[in-house]
């Protein structure tokens, strides 16, 4: 038979829209990550957005494609680092 | 009258500090775009904050005013980028 | 005696992993400072990440080691600018 605590519990996750997940959600922290490759483009794993770029040769013009992929702009680049970061 | 279903969804909300907005706060995400402006200033839309700032003519010295406006520090600089992120 | 309501109470908290700090949990922002230093490294405070660096003399080549330092790699800097993020 359903007691009052698994109704309570039910009903909790129900508003929260939460399943077993419940209590990591509610310790979020920020977790970042850095992903290097050659080229110009250096892309953030899934789930991840980036947060910066970092370009070999010195150079400090980039923009971010699509929330995740870091593109490097200057004439010449040999590596590009994607800065990445997501709620954990 | 007030079922107990009512009464636990008033608590819930009450204790979490939410109305109607329960469910998105506990599925919260990084969220990020970029604000593209010509000259050394760019800022970020409200409620945003800027985690990074890419500026023209390859320069890599940058800093932030008030959370949220890039500032780039090269003697001669076309336009700044602002990294903008948020909770969502 | 316990009553429903304090009963309700417990069960939230519970469920949630929170005591007194449940409601500020759920009204999580992102917030962002930076740290400058002189040279080529610069940390952030503690429990924050580094989601971008910048540093001196238009450079734009950078490493994070360790999440939370910053590291500039062009051969001639003098200060290194760490951004520092966290969820408050």
């Amino acid at each position: 038979a359903e007691t009052l605590d698994s109704l309570l519990e039910k009903k909790v996750k129900k508003l929260l829209h939460c399943g077993d997940g419940c209590p990591s959600t509610v310790t979020q922290t920020l977790s970042c990550t850095s992903v290097k490759a050659m080229g110009t483009l250096a892309s953030c794993p899934a789930g991840m957005v980036a947060t910066a770029c970092s370009c070999g040769f010195a150079c400090g013009s980039w923009n971010v494609q699509n929330e995740n992929v870091c593109h490097c702009l200057c004439p010449v680049i040999d590596w590009t680092v994607a800065r990445c970061c997501q709620l954990a």
